[in-house]
């Protein structure tokens, strides 16, 4: 696993504060679980009120904790005072998202000065047993200033 | 514009039925507002609820808008009892998603047996302006039955 | 279909000299056939060399194409002086690869000063019919000097 | 990593022969360098007519070795007699494809009856020095029957 070198000392309280300006995280009941340099991971309890017809979570539910835990391990790496943004992602759901919780884990691959890629898996957690439900390769962009 | 045959007499009633079994739409707040052999147009007022860190709704709830529009537009010329699943889909995010309201547009490009292929348009609504957002190509599968 | 206003009034002779400078348009036998603002058509014999094993072509090679195909249309719209690389596509195929001739068609879905979205299909075309055997999503990026 | 219980115990023989009869391979240079159930590694010398205006190797050739990278992969563990086809990928170019060789790892992520998803890698190698040059995901179909 690579180790990166982040440019923000202060990266934590930063991601923390951009995840928590996100309320769309606590719409959907989604919290950060571990932080590190260029890596994340958030966890969801189940709600019966984000499902799809099966009662599974929804897909699109799915990729919105991946994006974000992409967007949080990408920003981790990024330089004080920069915004972030989502360029594109791809989710491939590999199992039903069923389970009484999810756990969302997000690595940097490639981080750039303007473009950074992120790995992001997320697994649903039900009797004590993990399973792969989704993986996500996800763009990230840095704004240094308020144009794009 | 491709034309397409429906296998099932019943799609319009079928396609209507999976969409309100499921929860996430209702609280997204998502609605049908047409639906065609192989074509689905979905609505979402805005919410700040579903907002990230800027304002803008999540790339993950347009995801879930679009995502829901190409599984109902694959559904429609599905054959009668077919049950439907989202194999993955990639969404470029094009413009910030800020507007009053969201207008999500699905065609199918490729149906198939069993896989169907779509792609997905999201407009922001503001001023009478609709402003692209974000595309999205995805891939649909169709089980007959309860099995993969 | 949006119009597209070039930033390079030479944008003609610019990505044709681009295109001309790849070894492997020549190897692969790719030409264009149409170049317009933020629109591009590229053209392939089929070829037995470029087959996989069932005698269709290589689902990367049609990529190739398809990307180059992206990245000319992207090119339109840049400034004099830019430099041009591929971030990220996504490929589905839909039909097998089969034809005596390939067509590669390409438009920009969204110009940016960093960034550019274009979407591509790839037809088949065999005793004068085509069929459309993939479809690409990718984004592009300009460099104004030689660094990322 | 998982380890996977390949369904046909002659896979290796078996993959050997597909990839054999891909013509692309011979003439892109392509060799199969590791082969185990799931996993595949395969390699590339550099070649001037396989790349684009910068003289790297073209993301699409790069492509189309992380693809058959996929497929072999996830043929490993298909039942004997089975055909394998490409349903779709995404590849996000990481860094300039230079060096005088390149070595394409593939990984199966979830093995399906029908469906297979792979990761897959592509590294340059200069100097004795490995690079990390573009990421892969994608579906792979196995039919079968000569049907779809």
């Amino acid at each position: 696993m690579l180790r990166f070198e982040p440019k923000n000392p202060d990266y934590r309280a930063a991601t923390t504060r951009v995840f928590d300006g996100q309320p769309a995280m606590r719409t959907l009941g989604i919290s950060i679980v571990a932080l590190e340099a260029g890596e994340v991971a958030l966890s969801m309890p189940y709600s019966a009120s984000l499902a799809q017809q099966s009662g599974f979570i929804h897909a699109g539910i799915i990729t919105t904790a991946l994006d974000t835990a992409c967007g949080m391990a990408a920003f981790t790496l990024m330089p004080p005072q920069s915004e972030i943004l989502t360029v594109e992602f791809k989710t491939n759901l590999l199992n039903p998202a069923k389970g009484e919780r999810f756990r969302f884990a997000a690595t940097v691959v490639k981080p750039g000065r303007t473009l950074t890629v992120c790995e992001a898996k997320a697994f649903a957690m039900q009797d004590g047993k993990e399973t792969l439900v989704a993986a996500m390769t996800g763009t990230l962009m840095a704004l240094p200033q308020r144009d794009r």
